[in-house]
């Protein structure tokens, strides 16, 4: 490492300070405290160990950034521009949060080339960061050789006392620890600072000690607001300290500059407005207009545009390298890093006939997965404890991903389902084609919520596989049995929420959730058994809602039904029809996809004059007037549920064929 | 402490083992490891320590006991039973998991008297139980005179792994740990067993270092299956320990005397069958029948009663002399426990005229508190963080609860939105009549819904006030903006949604919120100002929706509008009629409410015949077709929101007059 002389170095740090002033003040909003303590970090981190491309932001070999305290983007902003990344200029910079710019108020991976994880909630960033790392770690096992390295990249997070504080960074990064993650490095910015003031009225725990009873390495620089070459030295030896994660607590003054706000909880998220900005000019002794950055900082920081080409050219060699002597490896390599699913991949999902035994779909769901397995080796997943109730295992392999069996594609997340979303969402914002999957019980959806609507604002494709679906989980009574689960799922923008009825749908649905890889899918599946429909099938699926079973000429009534209900739909127009009236049923295993289909199609299948509609579903009807309307009736959750056999379950709340005959002949003679 | 044979105290212990065997084998259904391993530290717990009276399950100064790990059910109604609970029959026990029993499968307050907490998500009774311990030492602090301690108890709790992995009581401890809360002492079953198997498969951070480090007094005991010495040893210094929590570390083995399922996953969540039971019994040295319990043995364990009565007797007195010398203090620690609001509690809650100053209803909702404040001593609460954006600050007091202010009534939850939902179900467990509130964003609502869902199940008052409710939050984008938050809080059962159109309606709420002790409000309000209603009123929020504006005549079209919207739709009405058309406003604060109406109130607000109705809410428009139909229209929203100015999101997204009467004409004219 070169030197680079000191005064130099102090221009380049107060360029990020000052960037964050103007900005936020500019827009007379965002967070000026976080960029202006941790720019020395910053600068230490990108100018002196990040590995990255900056005119290629999406070269796979790159350090990951992860800016987990995701408030400070001014930081991330800042040195994206600086270092020359084409997607923040200085005129981006100068519309920060506003309409339609590329520097919005939190950093979005599809907003901003650069920005490889959407943060702001906080904890989530350093959680995503973990399943960065066990992507990096598991490709490398998997496809690298002795004589050729072609996965090896560090992931680097910054975070803050917001992400320490929330449960699902200690949920990652406990298990960061366990999987020895050595090349995760996690800078956290110890400024004692949070919104409602000191630390000391809420966090006054040992953060270190905590990390080490995780098994991480640490270390403290003291002073963070100046020694440059203490956080340099820090951060080599963590990137040398290869079997555990690392954690360096970098003690630093929010807002470091700022004569009358740093060290306060004012300059966390407010502008310093101009007055303050003009001191803290002249206290860091910054000579520029807002928005004006030294060319000899430009020119020091964009050498990374040099070293990235020069990075990129060196792996593309030793990747030309590999593609001779590993032929197969290479492509499926490549064909990972394409996004490309390989030829025949859903060949085994299978299909079933209405005579084979019915079975819980999270049995399918299980068939399923061992279908996909030997034709889908980018799949990788696991269950947050429940492998044996969720099924989630691959048929046919045994072992799971481990410090030393770094290879294997199963994860066990432990008792830890919110760290569980977060790291799949990692996995999928590591961009190289894995296919993230994991599993709980529905009902505890709910405490991974937070991670899973960050899946779908991100547009990331993974798989949640979520059984014991309804009430009909049973004993193990109403805390376990989702009730309002499921339309809450539904009402989250740009998620599939299947549930499918059979196992065809079932089939169908991991079909559609492999396939859309802009977006999550949410499996809802039944612990209990349910009949195979005779006229379901894979394709049917992708409709979202079809029509299953249809009478002669216009129906009188459409039966509505999804998961283990839809049968009770089929028993019941059965009886209906033998009565002589007139009876479609509707199966709907993906409200979102029959909304996506033609106006013309849905009339097709929802007449619009056909009124008399009854949907039955064993979770609460919130949102399904959409397609009952005012005149129309459901068999639905009303209440909590309660501990009894699922069967009893069933039935004392109404999920029956005579109560659906009962509701159906209502609405019939209304 | 006079000494137990050592032969009773294996019957007693067995006795736990056998009837959870017995249950667990009956129902076909149920936890046996749990209860199996740790009858030993339930047994010494419970018969050596935990000062309650079986007869008065309310006995106000009790012990709080808290199963965390909720699936060891059998271990608590065990416990229930033997130490003569009147809840918990044999008879009962022989009904564990059956409809209507008052043993469900996981406990479940309002079921079983003498289960202080609805446990079974893992983490979330030890989170509770950090609630109850703030309640005790928060009236403690309040009500004890030098001379006279009225408030005196423990909070004991048995966790396992399950529970110490999940990041809601890493939250929860960590915030214990600061305010040094001695009197709250776990018990952590460490039986090295999940679901998944060995913890060794993802579980290996050294816990106590942890808890150390969270400031926690820390003990192991190493053998947990025989040693009763030990236990009892461990559980007399951590009383002793007045001021950190404690938490004791008890190594056992789970399934504990079943020879060929102990120690193994497989006795976690499954019956040991008759065989194995029969064996259990032999290992055991087990003669009795299921079901059948020695009489020596429910002579010993009901010794609790006398003790009870006694103990409960010696607290009368004192709060009889209580009662004389501080009869201030005295009657209202008495209307507390009678859950009794004070006589005009709500007098200061403010009206406003529409030529009142808009605000927004997050500074409303701060008058709110600030005017309950003086007149609701047991209002109790505080923000993740958030104060200075909630406005959860009651004005005109400082300070906060902390180790050395425990009569403070302010509470620093820190980045802990998840802990804080279970703290504040916690304190409502205690039913002191205490009321908890606590505030975040509306968007982290989502960290915290897995209690959220708890406080709704249980039937607990808990008020969470969730300000930032929209898009209108602006600048911070789509992570921060809450779009399907609403809807998603609509569809749980059992709790009050508000989202409140002024001043009044948002006094209205907090009325309400205040007077439902039985289930909980959630408070959704704006970051922006907003028009006061001429025709709002703080008593009409109680009827959930209402007509705000009207014609002469039958309406033509109704607009639905709440919070910031209601104002679009009372300008739009007034440039609708100014054209002609007949139009109704209904604002609807509390959707929960307007159902809970009479049939022929609601079809006077919104009469069935008239169809064309077009609701406005920045929201999701998830769930308002229970009110639009087939064939109104709504102006919410359809996808994630947007980094920009509020205002500017706000007219982005077609939240203008310009587009509610588009929409509105478009209806009029079909």
């Amino acid at each position: 490492m070169v030197a680079v002389p000191a005064s130099l170095e102090k221009l380049c740090i107060n360029s990020i300070r000052m960037l964050a002033v103007d900005a936020v003040n500019k827009s007379n909003s965002g967070h000026p405290g976080l960029p202006m303590g941790c720019a020395p970090m910053g600068y230490s981190l990108w100018d002196k160990f990040l590995k990255h491309n900056p005119k290629n932001p999406e070269w796979f070999n790159r350090d990951r950034f992860v800016l987990s305290a995701g408030h400070g983007c001014m930081l991330l902003y800042a040195l994206l521009h600086l270092t020359g990344y084409d997607s923040v200029t200085i005129e981006d910079i100068k519309q920060f949060r506003q309409w339609g710019s590329r520097t919005p108020g939190h950093p979005e991976t599809f907003e901003t080339a650069g920005v490889e994880v959407t943060t702001g909630p906080l904890g989530a960033g350093i959680s995503n960061a973990v399943g960065l790392a066990i992507a990096e770690s598991h490709l490398a096992a998997k496809f690298n050789k002795p004589d050729s390295t072609i996965v090896d990249h560090f992931t680097y997070v910054i975070m803050g006392d917001g992400c320490n504080q929330e449960g699902v960074s200690k949920e990652a990064c406990s298990l960061a620890g366990h999987l020895k993650l050595g090349k995760l490095i996690a800078l956290y910015d110890d400024n004692q600072i949070t919104i409602d003031g000191r630390t000391e009225v809420s966090f006054t725990e040992d953060v270190l000690k905590r990390y080490e009873a995780y098994g991480w390495h640490v270390q403290h620089v003291a002073d963070g607001n100046n020694d440059i070459n203490s956080i340099s030295k820090a951060i080599e030896t963590a990137k040398s300290i290869t079997n555990k994660p690392s954690i360096i607590k970098i003690s630093t003054t929010i807002g470091f500059g700022s004569p009358n706000k740093s060290d306060t909880a004012g300059v966390h998220g407010a502008p310093l407005g101009e007055e303050e900005a003009t001191l803290t000019r002249k206290q860091l002794e910054w000579e520029h207009a807002p928005f004006e950055i030294p060319q000899e900082v430009y020119n020091h920081y964009q050498k990374a545009i040099e070293r990235g080409s020069q990075l990129e050219n060196e792996w593309n060699k030793k990747l030309a390298n590999y593609r001779l002597k590993y032929p197969d490896e290479a492509a499926e390599f490549e064909r990972m890093l394409r996004n490309e699913l390989p030829q025949s991949w859903d060949k085994s999902l299978p299909s079933y006939s209405s005579e084979d035994k019915g079975l819980a779909t999270r049995k399918h769901s299980q068939i399923c997965l061992g279908a996909l397995g030997p034709n889908l080796p980018e799949l990788i997943g696991g269950s947050a404890d429940l492998t044996h109730s969720n099924y989630t295992d691959i048929q046919g392999e045994t072992g799971s991903f481990q410090a030393e069996t770094r290879s294997k594609r199963y994860l066990h997340f432990g008792v830890r389902e919110h760290a569980m979303a977060a790291i799949l969402n990692g996995i999928a914002y590591h961009k190289s084609g894995l296919i993230p999957y994991g599993g709980t019980f529905l009902v505890f959806a709910d405490y991974m919520r937070g991670s899973m609507r960050l899946s779908a604002l991100s547009g990331l494709g993974v798989i949640y596989v979520l059984t014991h679906d309804s009430i009909g989980v049973g004993e193990d009574g109403p805390t376990h049995q989702p009730v309002e689960t499921i339309p809450s799922l539904r009402a989250i923008p740009n998620m599939l929420v299947f549930r499918p009825g059979d196992g065809n749908e079932t089939s169908g649905a991991y079909k559609l959730a492999v396939q859309n890889r802009n977006r999550p899918s949410a499996l809802c599946l039944s612990r209990q058994g349910m009949a195979n429909q005779a006229n379901s099938s894979i394709d049917k699926v992708a409709l979202g809602g079809y029509v299953l079973e249809d009478c002669q000429g216009q129906a009188e009534l459409i039966l509505i039904g999804t998961g283990s209900e839809l049968d009770l739909c089929v028993q019941a127009a059965k009886k209906l029809t033998a009565s002589g009236k007139k009876v479609r049923v509707v199966s709907m295993p993906c409200v979102e996809l029959f909304e996506e289909q033609s106006e013309s199609y849905k009339q097709e299948v929802l007449p619009p004059s056909i009124r008399k509609r009854l949907v039955v579903e064993a979770a609460s009807g919130f949102g399904w007037h959409k397609y009952i309307g005012l005149d129309g009736d459901s068999v639905t959750m009303t209440s909590f549920g309660a501990s009894a056999p699922g069967g009893v379950c069933m039935e004392k709340f109404g999920f029956t064929v005579e109560n659906v005959l009962s509701k159906a002949n209502s609405l019939l003679e209304s």
